[in-house]
């Protein structure tokens, strides 16, 4: 069985990429065939107005991950805008794809509005749905991994394959499911959502200085002002990091929390420290594969040509199902 | 100065489109450098219910373009969905193509009411007017021949335009101008607007026995009962073939009319005659082509190459103007 997933390059990778994503791509690469996309199509969509760094982001991104241990012999790692099928193929499915499916997409009339700076009530975000279908369906993925927040997306998709099927009378499309992301809700270093925008990420490229200072101004548990008080781990911030990057010392950090033997400040230094080592080998890893020429443009180079493969086969199939360019 | 038509391929080719198209493609093929491109990814946008014929009438109508004279030496003559620069062209515009200029479009709601038995509420087809800003601009075009009603789309293509040029700071895109065609507009025999649904098309390729029983059904001046009575040419149909395609007879045959001088079944029978000797020479040339082994498709396969460099041309300025892909 395949699996398609994807990263918009929008940005380096913080802390949340990792517990979020990066953590389930590594499981998933050992139990099935994965295709791992930067989505600079995606990208595009929202980044429209400045769009000069997502070539930059994803070439980082895509460093990131091989750093963390995908690998890209038993993945295949591409960059989506390089595969052209992609396009072609949401442009046949958008023929057939009823405006009503998207404008009543709860995701569509969300992002319009949060992300109101970005202006993105344009043609090319509302068929978001519809590049996802193609990008899932030209490799005939049967599993996405998603958040719950995705779930209406991989039903358009679905949707999307039902109505091929069913109007060119052939079973070219299977119809993917989820694999429900666990999606731990890791916040920013403030407290609240860790977003780019809000300066609140710690990155898996962050220097140990970056790594300390940023975990040493971390907000934890207001209600306790004194050393001598006890903390409520389940409240703190910082806590929550121990929970998903420190499970060996987490039980030991909560009880002396709860029963104020370690302070604020030495519990920051201590996760710091946790935090460090644990960015420590991949930061190095990223680096040498940078110093390698050439080494991360061959592998998107062959990723590509993995995927092409592939993308053309399904794209060949549909054009005999519902033969309109011959 | 480079101009760019096309055909939507959803059927043969008929008298209409001689005089609408045809005609001033080959006047301006001699002064322009033109680009005639079959669309058929715009035809797939209504048809996709049952898109098996659009590769035919493409080759179809491009080989009637052949016999009528537009010339493979002087103009580029290509299929549209071949070259693929016009759907990722498409793909980066409709980023920032704000739905309000699709959705107020005339054309886009009269189309979705005309159209009830084609079901094209779709997303395809609400972008319709950026795929045609891509069709345009791909090639730099600074003229296209266009009927009054398409002026609303030109209109679109050159905001898009305007707006590539002020997001990226670089005037890559000219603002296409319309040439308004003269729009004659040919009846059906029937009198009903010239329609393949219809069934009142007299086709190019039309044998001289089913042009001779066509024109013999055709709707004349219903008040003129009897042989002796004067006929109202000006609001006859076969007088308005007349006007068209019979420029050295149209003014005897008005005034023989006006005098009662000649009858109807003589007037058909005439203009049958002289329209099967304006399709003779053509429908023959287009038989001997279609006998040429390979030559049509080579045509098409020399089009595609053309149009292939200029599209990437641009499309590679684009892509160092708004550098996502690197």
């Amino acid at each position: 069985m395949r699996v398609l997933s994807g990263m918009r390059p929008t940005g380096r990778l913080h802390l949340g990429h990792l517990a979020g994503v990066l953590s389930q791509w590594k499981q998933l690469q050992d139990k099935y065939e994965c295709l791992f996309m930067s989505a600079d199509l995606h990208a595009l969509l929202s980044e429209y107005k400045d769009p000069s760094q997502i070539g930059v982001y994803s070439r980082d991104n895509i460093a990131d991950w091989l750093a963390w241990g995908i690998s890209p012999e038993s993945s295949t790692i591409f960059i989506q805008s390089q595969v052209k099928q992609h396009i072609e193929l949401f442009f046949i499915f958008s023929a057939f794809t009823p405006l009503g499916w998207l404008t009543r997409c709860p995701t569509f009339k969300d992002q319009v509005k949060q992300l109101k700076d970005k202006d993105i009530n344009n043609l090319g975000f509302l068929g978001y749905p519809v590049l996802q279908a193609a990008d899932i369906l030209i490799y005939k993925a049967g599993y996405v991994p998603v958040g719950e927040d995705q779930l209406p997306h991989l039903e358009i998709s679905r949707e999307i394959a039902r109505r091929f099927n069913f109007l060119y009378k052939k079973e070219i499309f299977p119809y993917p499911q989820p694999i429900l992301s666990p999606a731990p809700k890791l916040l920013g270093t403030d407290g609240r959502k860790m977003s780019k925008s809000y300066q609140n990420c710690i990155y898996l490229s962050d220097s140990p200085e970056e790594v300390e200072s940023k975990v040493k101004n971390m907000f934890t548990d207001p209600q306790r002002i004194k050393r001598t008080q006890a903390g409520r781990p389940q409240i703190c911030n910082v806590y929550s990091y121990y929970e998903l990057f420190a499970p060996d010392v987490r039980e030991e950090i909560k009880q002396d929390c709860l029963a104020a033997k370690i302070g604020c400040t030495d519990c920051k230094k201590k996760l710091a420290g946790i935090l460090k080592k644990l960015l420590e080998p991949a930061r190095d890893k990223k680096e040498n594969l940078l110093k390698k020429k050439g080494y991360i443009s061959d592998i998107i180079d062959s990723g590509r040509k993995k995927a092409e493969v592939l993308a053309e086969e399904t794209l060949s199939q549909v054009k005999e199902t519902m033969p309109f360019a011959r």
